[in-house]
């Protein structure tokens, strides 16, 4: 990227402390999409902000327990600094819109963001429990070629890869 | 979601140990893209995994010091724990592909995933070096209302959101 360079130190002292934090996601409807990454993934609700001039609200969540420090304001810069969050973006009244079209998950046309993936300890297990809660699968985990990973949907249609660390090792070196 | 109901105790018991560890974006390009995540971003290249009979192959990345297990396999497992990594899909051929689209990034109609945000201590100071490697800017830090956040796009133009977390939380606290 132009002419620019730096040494591999200049880069690591550039970028030290950079964290890898969110991945955003719109949703249509909040109630549906927090019971999924809360009781299904087993997410935990870490921050809620509404910007009302503009009528959306934002749901950071992920697999911490919740801030617990001294003021609001601490919690939130707390909250920005975790890694691994799912930021879901709701723009108010797309839950009870009836022509809102849904959105785009972007693995048919035009595509671009795949998936987000989870690893878990048991994928069969997982899936189990997934199919009690009436999850949509994509890829059961014996499903196709690759055995013992999955693909479900959340409620908006958007992918989440389930696999466990072992299994993908085993995929990845029996080639 | 169905009728399956579990206590707050199940849910976390069931969900021990779930890892949120991969966004997967596809990439037109891996020597652009490697590029910019590894030295713009100071992202490291955790794992490299060919498919020849699909055609693809897969890249993690993320801010971890490389795996380093006893064996290969060893590694890939480790790797596949790690939360927080951005996983890029290449799909041989697209660059060198003079008929190739593009990627979709999700902010345009249809519109579904927004972007990958990174948590950084100063973002005027990240700007500015991401302005001398011509990064593409979507906002800078003083556009719009939002002052000190900036969106950036990566080489295939998915946004990617720069941020402080004391800066957000001045933000969502002066409203």
């Amino acid at each position: 990227m132009a002419d620019y360079n730096e040494s591999p130190e200049e880069i690591t002292k550039a970028t030290k402390d950079y964290v890898m934090q969110q991945t955003m996601l719109r949703i249509k409807d909040p109630k549906v999409s927090l019971d999924f990454y809360e009781n299904v993934l087993g997410m935990t609700l870490l921050g809620k902000y509404d910007f009302p001039s503009m009528e959306f609200t934002l749901y950071f969540l992920g697999y911490e327990s919740p801030a617990s420090e001294k003021s609001d304001k601490e919690n939130t810069e707390w909250v920005f600094r975790r890694p691994a969050l799912i930021e879901l973006t709701h723009n108010w009244g797309s839950e009870k819109d009836d022509n809102f079209a849904g959105y785009h998950n972007g693995n048919e046309d035009p595509r671009g963001f795949g998936h987000i993936g989870i690893s878990v300890p048991d994928v069969y297990a997982a899936c189990e429990r997934f199919s009690k809660y009436d999850v949509d699968f994509v890829k059961k985990p014996d499903d196709g070629s690759m055995k013992g990973l999955a693909f479900i949907k959340d409620p908006d249609g958007y992918w989440i890869e389930i696999f466990s660390a072992k299994g993908i090792a085993d995929i990845i070196h029996a080639q």
